[in-house]
């Protein structure tokens, strides 16, 4: 077990009916002046959005408009709201979508503050120091942005495409509204795409070389065994309100970092998925259900019955105590057919990749053969980054 | 699954060392004068208290002093506490020891910005709204009071004897130090009383009523069995860090409400156990592990698939389809008995209490026949009261 410290200050308001309690929640914390983001279609056609200017006008905030984020979020617009947030001495963030809308806002609030370029921070350049508060309203369960310290933006640097991220305490929200009604119109195909995603933050810190991590271990496998237990229901009944509640209660919990505070994590699929969003621009759960299971296949023997104990206590493998790689294995095998019983792409075809990309993918990670490498629970060097392309790229169901 | 807010703002500074970092985290906030609360023996013996002290120096911090804080704590140092914050202008409580020790700084700390009698919100009478800040090190993993919004104090008010807590957000420490290390001292006896008692805080949550609470289960059971699995190392050998963390994590996890959030929870058993606790001066730990399997016993019918999913998720029992009532009754015993194994007792007699007083134990419960009942999962009367005492009473081995 790990040294550790860990702090989620953020303060979660969930449940039925907490999106009428947004500008109430704004106005108890002081702010007057806000920055609203948010993304195109559904805030907008299901009435959200203007649900929340209403409130925002009625607790008499002051608030300005930067609409349009897409998914895998461009710096561009980040540049804009940092814009408006100096033109206008913008106090607070508001974010209302889901991760890539909430990634944008933070990127927003680090760079408001700051008189150089805030990709810095995401180049690790230069640290952040301050920031602007931020107070989400989440409407896709997915990225655990809510409440993470992290934040994903693209931006192309010298012709080269750079989906990169920051890591800070500052980028926690200092609220998240959690109501799951409100993910009744997420398609089930981006319902689905949270759910990998969800399941990848805990699986990034599941897999690990540090010992003794008994009670973090049991979180994460619950919290996955939650997460397989009510996906169908989800996907069947998209109004059913239980499922949806777990499902992003489970997606919040998955990122904070509870299920990783006492170990070093791996992080190598989600890199190398960052490459295929970036290239492809395919959603990032998509690219991590072709990816994950890849680098899994190549890195079990590394640790076979850190495998075993993942299939049978996630999956309901039966253990093979004469040969508990038939179990790591099929506990592999069991995450690909969950992953596709959710409609999900498991190689590269699948999301529109190209195997005569994979050396402009392998360029873009910036692995090399000796410095600079991709993991923790096995550290993977350029031909393994490689490798792991090509695996994903040629798996057959 | 209920609608819920949650927040722990509480940074959790653990591992191997961190007792090195009080004086320069107290220092981080800005606090220049501190009340430093502790108990007796141990963190003089230990020599962390002058540890401590010898950080505070150095980092220029004034410290007051508070020692001699008891198990079961009483009003009295309480209200002692609170003269000295007054008199010396304290900005900051800095606890060092187990439950007993945070949770009269706790109270200190809502009393010393108050011209009332702290106690009144105790007893329900007035609602905390202000409260200096407190900072924790704690050295007996057990309360959960570390970072949980309760604390618990006890006061003989017109001759009766009262036992009982106080629930705010401002009770919730800024941070805790929990260094694993520090606990290697706590006898067999008292880290068993602990176990009991964080295990006691899990399933106070674990049987309600609600339903759909997936992930919530899971991270209830989940910390069962890791305390379970780790227990046994820790009184084999006090100085295994490897356990002895595990269990203060665990023992964090309990009563942050991460346990808990979705759901209406009972408390039943831990207001029964207050009185035994209140009138024989007995752990509550100990307490707890006579009164809890007795109250399990009483409510088990009531939803006898909840008590088998305890008994086969957290103590591998095999469940009986064709009568599940025998997999919830093995699920009691098994605690049982892992009690048992704990050393602690499982009736009256063995924490010196005695059935004669039942009557007394009843009446400062505070329950009548109509109105004035206690828990959720089932809600207790005074005739239920009487008769979960007199079954802990009678239990035979």
């Amino acid at each position: 077990m790990e040294n550790f410290e860990f702090c989620v200050p953020t303060k979660y308001i969930f449940g039925q009916g907490v999106v009428e309690q947004v500008g109430a929640t704004v106005k108890s914390y002081g702010y007057k002046k806000v920055l609203l983001v948010y993304g195109g279609g559904s805030v907008i056609k299901s009435g959200l959005l203007d649900k929340i200017k209403s409130q925002l006008k009625d607790e008499d905030i002051d608030y300005y408009e930067l609409g349009g984020v897409k998914p895998n979020p461009r710096a561009d617009l980040v540049y804009e709201g940092i814009k408006i947030c100096k033109e206008h001495d913008i106090e607070f963030l508001l974010p209302v979508g889901g991760g890539s809308v909430i990634d944008t806002a933070k990127a927003i609030a680090l760079g408001a503050l700051d008189d150089g370029d805030f990709f810095d921070f995401y180049l690790k350049k230069r640290k952040p120091t301050k920031a602007l508060k931020t107070g989400c309203v989440l409407t896709i369960p997915a990225a655990g942005s809510e409440s993470s310290a992290s934040t994903v933006i693209t931006k192309e640097v010298d012709g080269k495409i750079i989906k990169t991220g920051c890591g800070s305490p500052l980028n926690r929200p200092i609220f998240a509204i959690l109501d799951p009604e409100v993910t009744y119109t997420v398609s089930p195909y981006q319902t689905a795409c949270g759910i990998v995603d969800m399941m990848a933050h805990i699986m990034e810190r599941y897999f690990t070389n540090s010992t003794h991590v008994t009670v973090t271990d049991n979180i994460c496998e619950g919290i996955l065994r939650a997460i397989i237990e009510n996906a169908p229901q989800v996907l069947n009944d998209p109004t059913h309100y239980e499922s949806r509640a777990n499902i992003m209660w489970a997606g919040a919990l998955a990122h904070n970092n509870i299920c990783g505070v006492d170990r070093v994590q791996d992080w190598a699929s989600h890199h190398l998925e960052h490459q295929l969003s970036a290239l492809y621009d395919c959603a990032h759960g998509a690219g991590l259900a072709v990816i994950f299971p890849a680098w899994m296949e190549y890195v079990y023997k590394h640790d076979v019955n850190r495998f075993a104990q993942f299939a049978v206590r996630v999956f309901n493998e039966k253990m093979n105590f004469n040969n508990p790689q038939t179990t790591a294995v099929a506990g592999i095998a069991a995450l690909r057919r969950f992953f596709k019983s959710l409609g999900m792409p498991l190689n590269f075809k699948e999301i529109g990749a190209r195997k005569e990309d994979v050396p402009v993918l392998v360029n873009m990670l910036g692995v090399d053969e000796n410095t600079k490498s991709e993991g923790h629970f096995v550290v993977l060097y350029k031909h393994d980054c490689e490798q792991i392309f090509y695996n994903a790229c040629d798996y057959q169901d």
